[in-house]
């Protein structure tokens, strides 16, 4: 089977490459072409997930294919948008077509689950597998959630509970096909789409927490310029993580661990997600009653 | 220097991340964000670029960043779109700042080039180096080229030499570094924006020749449900191809190496480019005189 074959057989599965309002057309041509209504803004973002770095290996290729989407569209929970269509550049070290088969069969599922078809992309071979997503949402003009908006006396907020899927990771690297109990979470993660729709008219700021709780509110005090006092007693975590590691690592996981995709936020008040603590003058977080060394993962 | 570090330093340098009208803000939050007024078009395409792949591993760093954003911008000329805008993500074994250094300066270079800046991105380190770029371009509505609207009694025309890359090639493989004379055909392939706003009048169907001319031409004549035949004696080739490599060889090159990306069409009549030949019934390019194994390049 040769890279157009595998392309229309499984790239261009009817519940993949499905058709929405905004796209003239997908797959097939030298560019995908959308038509944007100009009362929206188009935010898009590019990630890229490496084999035993982001992922394990030797993980189904099914898991690997709904993560590598929930992942990615978790951005455009970030930003308070709609998906409309993503793009996937997939490098294979073979064209194992039992492989791509459950690979794509996982991506359609989550296209499915997010209304999010693929639009476009590309196939190449390479010593090792790497995904490339870029994502594309709409909110309407200028109402996209950015970093920038936290105030002085604002609440933080997260959307839910944190630490699951970095108390995963240990479980799925000595298993990687096991996706059940705590390791569903790592493999699994929900972007918060529904849920960015529902803080949108509350929150001051906004962002996805990939790479630690702690490490990602810098970014928030970083764009807008303020500090954050979290306590430590209200952040929100799963029985099975308590039960599984206890207090003290499961704390650490939750305020430092990074793949749990829920969103964090800062708002004056709002009835949706879990306050864990406020926006103070500064320019950094402040966990009460602990000293944090670095704390969440940077690439280099 | 650390992944935040390098970002700021080197992707979002301002001749490399500047702005322009339909950009509401590039690098730094979770998404960049376009507004594209209702009246155009967005084309988008992503194009991935694996080392010893698609370019040699020990090429110079600026060199792989010009190919890589020209190669990738060629899509966009194939559709006749103007570039806005485009994502980089890229994995890199190592934080070699020297590299990065040189490799951002000919992405800059190439970003002024076609007034295309760098809006978002990803850095990740893998076990090897991988480029993923997502081109993003504008025409008015409805005005894209396509590969679906030959017409029988059209001629074919290219919009210039064809074989030099892969004449190039086998220098290239040679000497990486080798970046003058038919190499920098290689290296410096020219995106023909500017020439698909001169045919856009014409051109019944476009592509680029990315994969080889008869390769790529039955791609159109699959589209198009048309067939082709080609006068193998009005292919334009350079006179440096045709006194390295003598004329059968640099015909082959020609007919069925990739990477040179120059534009194809068929048009009624068009004064731009160089008429090879014409749309006659059928589903298959014939060359004249000539029979063709498979030709072009194929990743598996």
């Amino acid at each position: 089977m040769n890279e157009f074959q595998l392309i229309q057989q499984y790239f261009q599965q009817p519940n993949l490459a499905f058709s929405n309002a905004y796209l003239r057309h997908g797959i097939g041509d030298d560019c995908a072409t959308l038509n944007i209504p100009s009362e929206f803004d188009l935010h898009l973002s590019l990630d890229t997930l490496v084999e035993d770095v982001h992922f394990p290996k030797q993980a189904n290729a099914f898991d690997i294919a709904t993560r590598a989407l929930a992942v990615s569209i978790s951005d455009l929970a970030a930003m308070g948008a709609i998906p409309i269509g993503f793009t996937l550049a997939i490098t294979l070290p073979s064209n194992d077509e039992s492989w791509i088969k459950a690979f794509t069969a996982g991506v359609a599922q989550a296209a499915q689950f997010y209304h999010c078809p693929l639009i476009g992309g590309d196939t190449t071979k390479g010593p090792c597998l790497v995904l490339s997503l870029q994502v594309h949402g709409i909110t309407p003009n200028g109402k996209g959630l950015s970093r920038g908006g936290a105030q002085l006396g604002d609440k933080v907020y997260v959307s839910g509970n944190l630490g699951d899927a970095a108390g995963a990771l240990p479980m799925v690297l000595n298993d990687p096909s096991l996706n059940t109990g705590l390791a569903q979470q790592y493999y699994a993660p929900i972007a918060q789409i529904e849920f960015a729709q529902a803080i949108k008219g509350y929150a001051s700021s906004c962002l996805d927490i990939s790479d630690g709780l702690v490490q990602d509110l810098n970014h928030l005090c970083k764009a807008s310029n303020v500090g954050m006092v979290i306590d430590p007693g209200l952040i929100p975590m799963s029985d099975e993580l308590l039960k599984t590691y206890g207090n003290a690592q499961a704390l650490t996981y939750a305020l430092s661990g990074g793949d749990d995709y829920q969103l964090a936020y800062t708002a004056e008040d709002c009835q949706y997600g879990i306050c864990i603590g406020e926006v103070v003058a500064g320019e950094k977080v402040e966990v009460k009653g602990m000293t944090l060394a670095a704390g969440g993962y940077q690439h280099f």
